[in-house]
């Protein structure tokens, strides 16, 4: 029988809650559908920080590296803000991405039916919205180098300091994130729209080449349009359902997918992805995680919404461990408790009712499996 | 007599068709108000490429470097868009930026009433909203060096190429940008947003660092908060109207400030300035610009609003001529013109009416000065 390894890191702020569903979730798996899983979990963020003084032990790393799948919960709170840069939580986060070499990042902005009035947009401009942003992960001004803060007695430079980062992109680096999305396209509506400031920026203009390159020689048969990133961040705002999937860089699609997300009204909804190159199994590296963060003003109550991680481990199924069937079973329940009215407090419209608890809302899910 | 002056820069696409309506309200002032302009006009943009094969004369920047104000229409256009990264016509517009040092760049995210309905957030999201979002416009990573794409053999690119820009900011950079934030939030609610990517960039926790400075020992009156710029893009969309004034640098302005705009679903309305240092009279270098583009789907068709261009110039009787209330009049007359239901065709609500044209849009604001 085949055993699916996943490392869990449920970090910081509400990560932890979120993850006792998920895990409840596993064992009604295990239990009724035959399956094993080979669970670790370990630290990662701030609760790393406290224990090792850095935001990711190195066995932690290498655990990473050795398993099928990971699913992270969230990184950072109020407690680690004065902590220097390179511990900080996020620092954690994105040492995971950079060595396990999650270059594409997958993102749905999904409006489900049952929220679509909770958005601060219009019913009719996001019901059945459902576009995926395929954020590249791993490279741009998150990892380039120089970088830092250095003192700059340049005359007339009030304070004396200079601060620099730097938009890297290779011609490979690019390339391999439009093929993920080009891929993703032809398995949707086979439309691509890539966005840069290629008017502002040379990175911007290999960006759409590449891209360019990509589609022409491997992808003639999908459909690629090019943006600038400004207006791309207009056009989700006036008319998101004209995209399809989206692609985009470190930076953009930061900005861009959490402008998307809200879009939605859904944020404690929304799972990710984050896909590297093929294991030896064929399957991709991967992590898994909500796009919701820590969430420290609503830490401990009972109140988060863990619909977000368990449709991230509902990915897992799917992309990691080839069990789409699975994760069907578990996106079908997801929305019935939905359409059976369940509500933690983020799903509560201005009409009210009673919210059901974190654990509450886990406990529906596996009833509803 | 003071006499004002102003370069006229239309630009290209729907620029000129614009700045024809702003004419005839300067017209309007001179004839009815004993003002007196001296308006000068040039070419930017393709329309300075086709004349001169660069988008911005070294002439044309001599003058704008002399007058009390300029106005831009806008640059680019599909004619443009294959030619090569140093002559097309944003380039023109930065290099205006850039030589006349204009560092803050004023964009007011306004939702007129009367046009409420057009946005596609909710009615009760927008209505009243009214925040300013303060753009750095001089630094950052548009006109940071080293920048350029090369040649990289580094063994496993594929296609062999690298492109790069550089993030750059110094502490006397965002300090001068953060005062105009600060001065301009106590002639308003008070309140400055400032926000960057500092849990990533070093580039951003010198922002960070910088503004709160600027506050601690020159505006402890005013009230600083510190956001991330992908929350930030979030905010914007869930909830505008806690914001007063947002500060943030370059390329988040870029974006940030196009979605904002975008909320209003005024963006046939919106005006913007760019202010630099102040010249020998005290007032600050100036350029203003409506904040849409050339839209080329709809030019020489009569059909283009013609409001943030006039309501651009209002600004620059504001900010470069000291003459607040001839600004005020210019606006009321503004507003009465919608409150009267005059509506150029992007100003039509599902329920139809007959549009204007750009002239007679021009000429009931004349009409009702
Ligand atoms: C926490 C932070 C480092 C991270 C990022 O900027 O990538 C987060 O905003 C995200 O989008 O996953
Ligand atoms: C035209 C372009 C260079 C410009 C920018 O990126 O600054 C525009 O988008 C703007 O916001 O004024």
């Amino acid at each position: 029988m085949t055993t699916y390894s996943l490392l869990i890191l449920p970090g910081d702020g509400i990560g932890p809650e979120v993850m006792a569903e998920v895990r409840k979730v596993i064992g009604w798996f295990e239990t009724n559908r035959g399956l094993s899983f080979d669970v670790s979990e370990d630290l990662v963020g701030g609760a790393a920080y406290d224990k090792h003084g850095k935001p990711l032990a190195d066995e932690t790393m290498a655990k990473a590296l050795e398993v099928d799948a990971v699913l992270l919960g969230a990184v950072g709170g109020p407690a680690y803000d004065n902590l220097d840069f390179s511990v900080k939580p996020e620092r954690g986060l994105l040492r995971l991405r950079k060595e396990m070499d999650l270059f594409a990042n997958l993102r749905p902005a999904q409006c489900f039916d049952a929220l679509a009035d909770f958005s601060s947009l219009k019913r009719d401009v996001v019901a059945g919205l459902d576009i995926l942003i395929v954020r590249e992960l791993t490279s741009g001004v998150y990892f380039g180098q120089p970088r830092g803060i250095s003192a700059d007695d340049t005359p007339g430079n009030e304070g004396g300091r200079v601060g620099v980062n730097t938009q890297r992109y290779t011609s490979g680096e690019i390339r391999r994130v439009a093929r993920a999305a080009f891929e993703l396209a032809r398995k949707r509506n086979n439309r691509v729209c890539s966005m840069e400031k290629a008017n502002v920026m040379e990175s911007g203009i290999l960006w759409r080449e590449e891209v360019q390159w990509v589609h022409d020689n491997e992808y003639p048969d999908v459909e690629l349009s090019h943006m600038y990133a400004d207006n791309g961040a207009m056009q989700l705002v006036r008319n998101p359902r004209q995209f399809d999937v989206i692609v985009t860089d470190n930076l953009f699609g930061d900005i861009l997918s959490d402008a998307a997300a809200m879009l939605t009204g859904s944020l404690g909804m929304l799972p990710s992805a984050s896909l590297g190159a093929p294991m030896e199994n064929g399957r991709p590296r991967a992590m898994y995680e909500p796009v919701h963060g820590s969430a420290p003003d609503i830490t401990g109550q009972g109140k988060a919404n863990p619909i977000a991680c368990i449709l991230s481990f509902a990915m897992a199924l799917r992309y990691s461990y080839g069990l789409g069937d699975e994760a069907d079973r578990l996106e079908r329940a997801v929305e019935k408790v939905l359409a059976d009215g369940v509500r933690t407090g983020d799903l509560m419209g201005p009409e009210g009712g009673t919210p059901v608890s974190t654990s509450q809302m886990g406990d529906a899910i596996v009833a509803a499996l």
